[in-house]
């Protein structure tokens, strides 16, 4: 059996009506796909967070897959649709740097704008391209259309942009990306940062945020923390992480998406 | 490939677990069913709310589709379990207003009242006939059972009942029917409600809810309005709607379902 | 058509992508699946609450299906991953109980310890075991791998430990084991608790818990409740609910997981 299969992964919510449009909109074009919801609670507009998330989990599909990504707060400017197509799989969403991560872990061949509206539903909202014409496209892909005929190539596509931290000797300002549902504080910090920063496994730091300061180390596996302090620790996106074993790092240093922090090596003024 | 598809649009949540019971049931009768989920998230017992998601996506869905609604304050009561058969699509759920407009919407041929036990489960509970007769009702309707053998047909069916707002020129006095996943309040005023108080686009208006008075423009789109300004604007299911641009009205305005508002035009007293 | 059914009851949540990642692994082994989420919203690391929402919906499937159970806080220890064969279903998951109520309704055949490498991914992590080990095997097993085959039999099984409650005449020490959705406190109190304690239905009671004393009476049904007054009455799994008519018991009386309570009846000091 020919597996015609498309993830989905948004920014929608559950509450309102759109994912339930989205699948109505590409089983009309498909009616045999099996689609599986990566997720939808991706922060709403956190294009950062959605690409990270989807680069963590497209290695787990079998080939031949369809990635559909909507986290597109520039619909109806600008911004291009597009299809990335790599050595296993389509990837089909908005040109503004959700599709790039996970694409180019897996090898991009090609990029697409989708031009060629009769792929994409009779009406085009302009504020609703996932249902209008992601989901459409991605049905004709999975029936077996050629990403060439559904729009033109083109040789450049927007890059993930992610900040980068301010790093220097013992110090480093950093920026949280987003929070996972256990409250684990997801940075901008790389491996390379922390070795620039000269922070090693078992480092004693502080973390400084807006209205407190914190004792935290930095640790390889979650399992070594201590109880009540947190740790900084690579995850598995290659961003560092601040998480409290059995409790809720976000919200014992009251950190949210987008606000800053600062990580200071322990001596260091 | 002849696809049997059932859309679901229920109050039952994500956490418990109602919705794989009625999955479980529907699968039980019609093993090769692709199964839709519009939202799970309808307010609790907000059937206006529920009717009004439902008008708003099933024309989203291919002809053919059946959409079980179960938004049922009244389970174990008198009121009917019905099946709307219309121009495209049949509608299986109680006969409460949930299913109505949606329904008129696509254009009603017949409804009947659901009596045969033999289409639903063998056990019928006196509080979940989502499990025990809409899931398995909607699953022999998608295996081609004719909705004519499954009840009788009756001439009456219950109208989606909104609370109608009072309006006099310059003065609206409307209710919050669902606050939606951006907190944009969802009222009961309607186009021709706008017209009768006398107000145009890019007027300016006063909202007053229980505790304070805001102000506010009414707007054609979303895109026009001013940051931190909430703005009145005509939503898709015909229904006027305060949103805030990138921020919470519901939140701004502490309102939610069933509560009162008032909508003054600039200038009268 | 031979249903391939695979249902799914984990404590991950819909924010982070790991039902989808486990979904995805599911889908590699046996692309023609189908996949009904019982609920990925079990309290994190509740088994109590998970096994005991389990063994309350298994039912409803049809005989053939495959139940995969995730609520691990062990895994990666020495817990034992395992299936249980019934009369009518096979269960995969942790050997922690999570499956063993479900199971034992069903009438245990045989349980295996899952060891054979060629069945899970070939990668497995030592975190995520519903993704690596779970889903895969339930996939071959909904291929027709003979459960004998992925492991190996073994002659016991961790039960589902429940805490019981202190019972003597007229007052109990209960438990909460978890919060529905609807704010019904479930807890560790049988019928035959009940019994002991001379309980009958419309008694009047005390419910004490940390902070504060409410009356409640003993019901048979929900809708025998008076408005604003707790009931306690017996819920379809056969622990003793306590709920608030139209309202959220838990939010009235502060419970949440774990809790303790007090149950005595009136004049009782």
């Amino acid at each position: 059996m020919l597996l015609k299969l498309v993830s989905l992964t948004t920014d929608f919510g559950l509450k309102d009506p759109y994912v339930g449009q989205l699948k109505a909109a590409l089983l009309t074009v498909c009616p045999d796909v099996v689609i599986v919801d990566v997720t939808h609670e991706i922060e709403k507009y956190n294009v950062a967070m959605g690409g990270i998330i989807l680069a963590s989990t497209v290695r787990f599909f079998p080939e031949g897959s369809i990635h559909v990504g909507v986290v597109d707060p520039g619909v109806g400017g600008p911004r291009r649709p597009i299809i990335m197509e790599t050595e296993r799989s389509m990837f089909v969403g908005p040109d503004n740097g959700l599709l790039a991560m996970a694409a180019e872990q897996e090898g991009i061949k090609h990029v697409f704008e989708i031009t060629e509206k009769r792929y994409m539903r009779r009406e085009v909202s302009r504020t609703f391209h996932g249902r209008d014409v992601f989901a459409p496209v991605a049905g004709h892909l999975a029936n077996g259309v050629n990403p060439r005929s559904v729009g033109k190539e083109v040789k450049d596509y927007t890059p993930l942009r992610i900040p980068r931290p301010t790093v220097e000797r013992g110090l480093m300002e950093a920026q949280v990306l987003y929070v996972d549902s256990f409250g684990n504080v997801v940075t901008n910090v790389k491996k390379t940062d922390l070795e620039e920063a000269g922070l090693n496994v078992n480092d004693e730091v502080k973390i400084e945020v807006k209205s407190k300061v914190v004792k935290a180390s930095v640790k390889e596996a979650y399992c070594e923390a201590e109880r009540g302090k947190p740790v900084l620790l690579l995850g598995s996106q290659g961003f560092v992480e601040i998480a409290l074993r059995e409790g809720n790092a976000a919200t014992l240093l009251k950190l949210s998406s987008g606000e800053k922090l600062w990580v200071k090596l322990k001596g260091r003024s």
